[in-house]
């Protein structure tokens, strides 16, 4: 790969010139204006400052006030054109004049004003997210579910096999990577004709899951074709979908997770983009029985990026992993998902939220969640000098995610938080 | 009732001056901006022009822009002390001048301005809704669709009792009273082994529902105690939650209502105050087993607001109602609705939608939805000459609901939408 960045990018950055994420943060305190930006090495360029010197000069961007924007949907609004656009003016301007474009390189003022060190940056949502929806992808995640929830009789319910199965989840309560997470409280019911307990969660965990970003919407009655649905994506970020899985298996039945998932759910900061992980498209797995024809997709795609969750206990120095999986353990494309979604008419707006559902790979350390990796605390998992059944207080859930390319990474940064104790 | 309006308010209108529900109207074309008002009579009171006139004098209105935006939610966002100014000004400006105030009464040129016939107006949505959450509050509703779909064996599933049972909703599909609702496709699932088929919705149905919406909301992590809950609703909407009953049957387990729901939900335009409802307050009903210590009120409060659906076949000149039911058919009130929804740490925004789920009597002239006035389409429903056990393309559903007082009403108008069918 021949493509350099002027601005050092350690071997192992997440943020190489091939990535250039987007996300949204503050410089200079509370009070700064969010504004957009992309990473670069362990930089931050401000896209305000690049547009306001004029050096957006294509035909989407140049009369848009898209990057003077406290989120990304205007942005996200202006489809892949103005995205490639986007993309390939920024490649331009960080790569080395040798190869290319001296304006930022060579103007010692601008990049002084425009290329901002990550650690003097706060990061925010990215987005302003209308709806919020998570799927459910992950055939090992649906079968161990149901191994664990109603026994080894048919653990993946049929209907699974024919439709991407999702459900709402509540956007407002959405949180950047790096914001604690306070343990719920509520309702779990232990067994048979006992009355149910209320209290701080017993069985609080993470799910290890991704969510792709919303370009432009469709019109309300208007579905979206399953082979132009990826023009409907920008990109993707990680996802941390928090669940107290005690209030969760007293309350789901018959309509589904609520509260048990509604106190908080952390995203990453960085949107990769569907361009940046073009090169780590890889096949999708073969679904038996084939899709109904507005599933079926000409190309059917997943992506290799590696994901790891650790934990890192309270007090300790250090953080150990838990699991390692793959997006490509997904059985249900993102495509296919956003297709789905909108079958029926409902309209997709730019910035909404779509969660894969926990994606866990086929082995036991592949697993995306404590509930099957402690198979709903039977078991222990080792966390350092310490193991875990569920989650305690103090502990802090780091995911990441990364492609390894030849020489570069197209990485995600890492979606973390901490879980705080409830209040008394 | 002394109170009365120099607006002409016919004995039967929905909306009289105990009434003063607040939407937001267009006047003047497709172009002109949203704005404020409330329902007298047969007339919309501009807000903007009320405000731009000075007459909002008191402290928490007078230096506000709230009824310069094009949604209630900065409104909202006031609270009840700001509400209570509101209609205490409103009611004071439109009662006749003998009662009290000329100021509007007098002033021919901004009568002109401020009060326009309802007939010249666009309603639109009220509010910018963040999330949406839609409830399963009544007990006769719940039975129902367990004898239904699950058998005569426990119909009631056990949670149910000890909990307001909810799901998110699709925020983005929420469409104003009048709106067309275009028949979805998905898949349905007839039964036994056979694969599931694909196309529009062979089941389509309506639900009576009302939904309340939130004023002031609460920070992620900090609950709101349900013996104040009330403060953090404004007032209430009627509500229909389209559903396809066949969608819905094949996707819903185990993660809940999905696209069997997602393409339309119709809410009425005229909020109508819980202040202004305080008349028609009634007991809830007894709940056994009591409810857990954060659910139990200090004052259970149910509304006693008479309920109706009709429906106008495509061609007739009339519509025939389907059924009458109350809102005092709920088993757990709105205040336990929206204290448990935040028990988990859940935080509301201003213009939050907290629908009741389908309000069901216990006489079957009281269902709420067709699903169990025809038992699932095991029986017709005559509808002026012909018969229905699901919609079909054409009908026009029309719900309305309406509080009688001594001499004057506070109704809520009607929240309609027509079926056509889905794009080939
Ligand atoms: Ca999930
Ligand atoms: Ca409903
Ligand atoms: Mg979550
Ligand atoms: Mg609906
Ligand atoms: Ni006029």
């Amino acid at each position: 790969m021949a493509l350099k960045s002027f601005v050092e990018v350690k071997l192992d950055s997440h943020f190489s010139i091939h990535n250039l994420p987007f996300g949204v943060f503050k410089h200079g305190g509370d009070d700064a204006a969010p504004r957009p930006g992309v990473a670069i090495g362990d930089y931050v360029l401000d896209l305000s400052a690049i547009h306001s010197a004029g050096l957006f000069d294509g035909p989407f961007l140049c009369n848009s006030d898209c990057f003077h924007q406290s989120n990304l949907n205007k942005f996200l609004e202006l489809g892949r054109p103005a995205w490639k656009e986007a993309r390939s003016t920024l490649q331009k301007l960080l790569s080395c004049a040798i190869y290319d474009e001296p304006a930022l390189q060579n103007n010692a003022s601008l990049k002084q004003k425009a290329l901002l060190p990550m650690g003097e940056v706060e990061m925010v949502l990215p987005i302003a997210i209308g709806d919020y929806t998570d799927f459910f992808s992950s055939k090992h995640h649906a079968k161990n579910c149901g191994l664990i929830f109603r026994g080894p009789e048919n653990p993946v319910n049929p209907n699974w096999f024919h439709l991407p199965i999702a459900y709402h989840g509540r956007a407002s309560s959405i949180v950047i990577s790096g914001t604690d997470i306070i343990r719920p409280r509520g309702q779990g019911h232990p067994s048979g004709n006992s009355p149910p307990y209320f209290g701080p969660s017993r069985k609080l965990d993470f799910e290890l899951e991704m969510a792709a970003v919303v370009g432009p919407g469709n019109e309300l009655g208007k579905p979206i074709d399953v082979n132009n649905a990826a023009d409907h994506i920008f990109g993707v970020v990680l996802m941390n979908d928090w669940s107290a899985r005690d209030i969760q298996a007293w309350e789901y039945v018959p309509l589904g997770p609520f509260l048990g998932k509604s106190f908080g759910t952390t995203i990453s900061p960085w949107i990769v983009t569907l361009d940046a992980l073009q090169p780590f498209a890889c096949d999708a797995p073969n679904q038996t029985p084939p899709p109904l024809p507005y599933l079926a997709e000409n190309i059917s795609k997943n992506y290799d990026i590696s994901l790891e969750v650790r934990i890192k206990p309270s007090g300790e120095e250090n953080s150990f992993t838990v699991t390692n999986s793959n997006f490509n353990n997904l059985y249900w494309t993102l495509t296919q998902q956003l297709a789905h979604h909108t079958i029926n008419g409902c309209n997709l707006r730019p910035g909404d939220l779509l969660g894969t559902g926990t994606i866990s790979g086929p082995e036991p350390e592949s697993y995306g969640c404590l509930l099957e990796l402690t198979w709903n605390g039977t078991k222990e998992l080792s966390v350092g000098k310490s193991t875990r059944r569920f989650l305690e207080d103090g502990d802090e859930v780091i995911i990441s995610g990364i492609c390894k390319g030849n020489g570069y990474n197209v990485g995600f940064g890492t979606c973390s938080g901490k879980i705080l104790p409830c209040l008394p």
